[in-house]
């Protein structure tokens, strides 16, 4: 199968998204192109010997080939008309805004294009933490309690809450914007930093120490694949670099020792999450304990670099995956409605 | 301003919408151009003076100018290159899918077209009706109970629920796949009819001759436009033909007399379920009324032709509403990230 993964886009996770996609380059046994969507929204097909950071820090992408979207693919102009790119699966790796709050998906849907990723409803509900939450308590998974700032609602801008807490844009993912706050002093000015990116924060309760873990996995038809649990490396926050170093192969991962009656809770939640809304794409869920209980913490749809090191053979479980994927259907239009208005009603 | 008109695309209600983009010919006085999304996804420029129901039922519309989205427009290819089309604003009139499930609104965010509909969370959360029921909860606007079948949950499906009760799918507008259901004999036969539409259903109780009212409007800025609140005519259910002919101007609107009390609730829920989700829309709100309390049964992001025959003036709504609306914010790259891994970490 020819795979072509998408990646950059309009997103504060845009340099990620280029390292995710370079990491894959090394990891995905497979024939792939790279379409890389600049931060204005051209899309340039690069070729793979020039997947590193300096064709895109450098803008000598710009070089390369643009693309263009239409129905069925992405088009190249030539002398002798348009050609267009031969890939049979998108691989959807751009992370945050655009690739993961339903952009990417409803473009992939619309010009019908087979692809790896959230479908639209997915992105938008684990894009928002706050709709994350909802839809985790509906389908039956614990999370850590909450509080919404809204700076168009004084109401909610004056509640109380305990600290030390932790404050979250409510639709960003990376931790981009997010502070601890310990006391009421620091208060003010964690809430101007994340209304710099978000009109919505919530505020949860900050939990030092807190036991984080990770869990990858997808869906084939009605069955699961699980990746192994990862404890992943921690300070009180994960700076934008650690954390997204740690997919680019230069740690160790820590598989997590865990009993067995956990490690069901574990995957049982991730059943109840991933079943059906993330059919399609390849998810990573974050999850903290608490006195032995599984809560969510953040669904990543697109994780870094598909969070390939947490799989024993990650290339057969996306070449699975892929085979599994569907669009939506077509709808019929016959205009039998139409036909009918001008026939008994007078013309329209 | 220039305005366009973007209607038709994948969807049940695809010819709904040419019938709302005739109507709005008619009734909105602004230069106006007409963008019709064929069910393939491909896109035609129509004429003004061919905007009627024959120029698609003959599918004589596959003779005009064919248009190509690319950022910053639509284009049209010419002999001496690519020409605009220019247009300051454009108006998602797409019903249902495509329309109204966060796609349009992701091409016109993506491809930076300044847009009256509903952004991409709102979308969502109004296309499903299960979402829209749990938006309601969260902002304090009372909905029906309900029930969800899931054609993958066997648990689901052994529900046991009281008769007479109606049974919808989730994810589709208008009336199609919708069976009011008298007893259990009638309730597999309802079951298969949704399933064909969604795999999951919800199952509310029927209520004879309950109270509905409609009422539209929009926010500019942190004001809130309303229109008159309208009783729809109406049998059981509104099939199809009887529920879209009303907006094409053909029926007389009837104004609901009501309490200054009643009134004043329609007019809080409204403002809930707006505030600030449906930014840049101009929905509108189908409510039940029950023991004289207020139920919202359904928002419609982009109603038949925008419910323009329930304002008094709808073109200087519209035409305020347009100089309102935003698009997102551009998000700033500037590569630190990876010059700082390629300056002191080893190139990547």
């Amino acid at each position: 199968m020819k795979y072509a993964v998408i990646f950059g886009a309009n997103s504060y996770e845009h340099e990620i998204s280029i390292v995710s996609a370079v990491v894959l380059k090394k990891v995905f046994r497979a024939d792939m192109s790279f379409v890389y969507c600049d931060s204005l929204g051209h899309f340039y097909l690069i070729p793979k010997d020039k997947m590193n950071a300096k064709t895109f820090s450098s803008k000598a992408y710009l070089k390369e080939k643009e693309l263009f979207l239409k129905q069925g693919g992405f088009f190249e102009k030539g002398l002798f008309g348009e050609k267009k790119l031969e890939c049979e699966m998108y691989i959807n790796l751009v992370h945050g805004k655009d690739g993961e709050d339903g952009k990417f998906a409803s473009l992939f849907e619309f010009f019908k294009l087979a692809y790896i990723g959230p479908r639209i409803e997915a992105s938008v509900l684990s894009y928002n933490k706050e709709l994350t939450k909802i839809y985790a308590q509906k389908v039956g998974v614990k999370t850590l309690p909450y509080k919404l700032l809204k700076s168009y609602d004084k109401a909610s801008l004056a509640q109380d809450f305990d600290f030390p807490c932790i404050i979250k844009p409510a639709r960003l993912g990376s931790s981009i914007g997010i502070s601890v706050v310990k006391d009421k002093d620091e208060l003010e000015y964690a809430k101007d930093v994340g209304f710099e990116f978000d009109e919505e924060l919530l505020v949860e309760p900050f939990i030092k120490d807190i036991k984080e873990y990770n869990l990858a996995g997808c869906m084939i038809k009605d069955d699961f694949i699980f990746s192994m649990i990862e404890e992943p490396r921690k300070k009180e926050l994960l700076d934008f670099e650690q954390k997204y170093l740690s997919f680019s192969g230069n740690n160790e991962v820590k598989e997590a020792k865990l009993d067995e009656a956990l490690k069901a809770q574990f995957y049982e939640a991730f059943k109840k999450i991933c079943n059906p809304l993330f059919k399609g794409a390849l998810i990573r869920c974050d999850f903290f304990v608490i006195d032995n209980e599984v809560y969510i913490n953040e669904i990543n749809p697109n994780p870094g670099s598909l969070a390939n090191y947490l799989f024993d053979d990650f290339s057969v479980v996306l070449e699975r995956l892929a085979r599994s994927v569907k669009n939506e259907k077509k709808v019929k239009t016959d205009f039998a409605f139409l036909h009918s208005i001008n026939g008994s009603k007078g013309k329209l």
